[in-house]
């Protein structure tokens, strides 16, 4: 018999987030009720911890190499109503209510833009008056 | 006066794919009727080429190291209407019609699992009848 032990969070048809063998996780951010895709920015384990900890978005930032909490410095924080994991566990959606928009540019999301050029969305707000 | 030159399929407002700094993309695959996020897989520059000359997703698999289009075995092809870019190029959202589900488990969405091990989803096809 193979006895296999999981950690208390996850069951057997749950796989484990792979930080080990993906390092950072991309997780997705997705407004709970429009359903729009906000952003994507990536995790570590502590960043997942923290998120899960506070019902908020936490995220690592690749450029600055230190966790943030999305909407620290805006007010624009997201609520995270559920955390989803996909097939192999290396992508996490998060599920959340965002306050304000999502996008330093004003935008809802950061998708507000098809690669062809046009502009699919309207500012929802002015990013001189969030951001210092 | 300051003189700017931009690619011809390019605004002054979309940026470029950031292939050269970031490598691969991921690239989110969300249903265009229903909104629910599908998958997230990575491109490069010729799998992005691929989908916009074709209409069909094709992504870039890190693990084979090869160009793959979506449901070229299981014929459950992604019909892309929409290509979205983020507001710093190195992400992209297909909108996508998906024939049959986006997972290779059976199931529409690749993020039918919540973290708590929560199955948010029903099988939608029998994987055996499509995978050999």
């Amino acid at each position: 018999m193979r006895m296999c032990i999981y950690p208390s969070y996850m069951s057997t048809e749950v796989p484990e987030p792979a930080f080990e063998s993906e390092g950072l996780l991309p997780a997705i951010a997705q407004d709970a009720d429009s359903g729009d895709v906000l952003m994507l920015a990536y995790v570590n384990r502590e960043a997942l911890e923290q998120t899960r900890e506070t019902g908020r978005a936490h995220y690592y930032s690749r450029s600055r190499e230190e966790l943030w909490q999305k909407g620290q410095s805006s007010g624009n924080v997201q609520h995270v109503e559920d955390i989803r994991i996909d097939c192999d566990g290396d992508t996490l959606l998060y599920l959340v209510e965002q306050e304000g928009g999502a996008c330093h540019t004003g935008y809802e999301s950061c998708f507000y833009r098809s690669l062809d050029g046009d502009v699919v969305a309207n500012r929802i707000f002015d990013p001189d008056d969030v951001y210092e």
